[in-house]
């Protein structure tokens, strides 16, 4: 695949496997690669990962969008996480040969598909969001599926695209294009759990940290340690690397040492490669200097 | 591809294209993926980079061979590099779900079939080198094509495959598994020469710095600095972050700053992932937690 995008669709059914196992089969037959997809009964929610290229993302995030909106009834949905619509959200998240300005045209392009075929509304979200109001998704989910119906009537929440009606089982959706997140750990060697909360303090956007930084601090009762547990939302802008050093240097006023660096899931090639080239002063090391880029380019 | 086998192989022939176009012709029929082919008229030689499977890869390899055997006159051939061989050297290089192992076997097995097939004398290398002084390349190709005849007479120098005579016209070859070679320099802010060869003496391994470290003092008369240039002939047992830091640690006691680090060619996406996690403490960082290796796997 020379252009490679990532569409994450979370849908409202996390128990009923025959429903998950009929969406994810229909989305495999329109000819996109389903990386993964994880179901959990108390948030009664399932997250599908697939790549695509521009075309087959596309197709595939329809396919999702009228099966979810099909099969699920929201008004028969109990479970943890805050939802709105049979197909909650739908992010598309630049991988390969293609920017973020392309995603957010094809977030563009599915939303007002799923509008028109399935009379769902849409919310344009993240980097395609039209207000700044929208940008962030629990500001759009404020009030989920069941106040939708009086919220959408408000003229500051009119949908981006389709009629200010709330769809009577799938409710509504957001659509739209964002960086890839990735889930990034970091244990210190010390049980003290008050260090770890100020250094997650001292990193994360909310508190005047880094932007694009989520940042909690937790206690790992196993290892016997506690952990700075972060969401790097934007890694081409809080790289890595950087979120490392200040972390490290945050605890080394405490006396902690950092034990080791911990990924959940996956990181972009890039991603690693922008903070390789920091420490080792590459100007410029991307994937076309890796000898499998080549191979599969 | 599950399995990925590089095969570099380095043929006699760096002037007639017609020559080249023809066996690289051939070798893509044999459903390998050609990454790069380069021809040097000085040298009169071709370097032709390929990858495949393991079946593909064995294939695409005695493919050359047969072909530079067919097309390639040794008694006619002249140029600044020293060779032994129509093929001269036919090494294998493990890059995805392979073993150095793997490669040693298939190495063995292309090299029996050359003998077999093609009656061209054939001599392990490296990591397949039947005794020590096989392993490097220059031992072995000591004399040239002209100086076997004789060479070959000799019990410490029969061949591991076929007879001991050598081809009249295609000579014998070298074929053998080792290592990804990684080119890697490093700039200095200094235009003194000196102390990039200084540099130079006590990173590589001939003059009692690190193992499979080959290094010089270079200057970069456009660039106003010197360089310190090497081939990394095993980036697992020196991994890229320790020869920087090396180098930039014996720069320092010449108050000489690193200016960048410069990679020529290409590198396994786990070299650069070792040494991400040697800076960031990773306890472990491999290409299953890329995304992109995900996709293709």
């Amino acid at each position: 695949m020379k252009e490679i995008i990532e569409c994450i669709p979370n849908v409202s059914e996390g128990r009923r496997s025959d429903v998950i196992n009929e969406i994810v089969q229909n989305l495999q037959k329109t000819g996109v690669k389903v990386l993964d997809y994880s179901s959990d009964p108390d948030h009664n929610r399932s997250v599908i990962t697939f790549v695509g290229d521009k075309e087959t993302v596309k197709k595939g995030a329809l396919q999702v969008a009228k099966d979810a909106v099909r099969l699920i009834d929201l008004t028969k949905h109990h479970g943890t996480h805050p939802r709105m619509g049979a197909v909650d959200v739908i992010p598309f998240v630049p991988i390969k040969g293609v920017t973020m300005k392309d995603c957010v045209e094809i977030s563009k392009e599915v939303g007002k598909e799923i509008a028109e075929e399935l009379n769902v509304p849409v919310y344009l979200y993240a980097e395609s969001a039209t207000t700044p109001q929208r940008v962030k998704l629990p500001n759009i989910r404020e009030g989920e599926f069941e106040g939708f119906f009086e919220k959408i009537k408000k003229p500051e929440w009119k949908p981006d695209f389709g009629k200010p009606e709330v769809h009577p089982t799938a409710g509504v959706v957001a659509v739209g294009a964002r960086e890839f997140l990735i889930a990034y750990n970091i244990n210190l060697n010390t049980t003290d759990l008050k260090i770890a909360k100020k250094i997650a303090r001292s990193i994360r956007e909310s508190s005047g940290g880094l932007r694009y930084i989520q940042a909690k601090g937790m206690e790992l009762k196993d290892k016997g340690c506690v952990q700075v547990s972060m969401n790097i939302l934007n890694y081409k802008k809080a790289p890595l690397y950087r979120v490392f050093e200040i972390v490290k240097m945050e605890a080394e006023r405490y006396g902690v040492n950092v034990l080791e660096s911990e990924l959940i899931g996956l990181m972009p090639m890039d991603a690693a490669l922008k903070s390789l080239a920091f420490y080792m002063q590459f100007p410029k090391l991307t994937s076309d200097r890796i000898v499998e880029s080549k191979i599969y380019e």
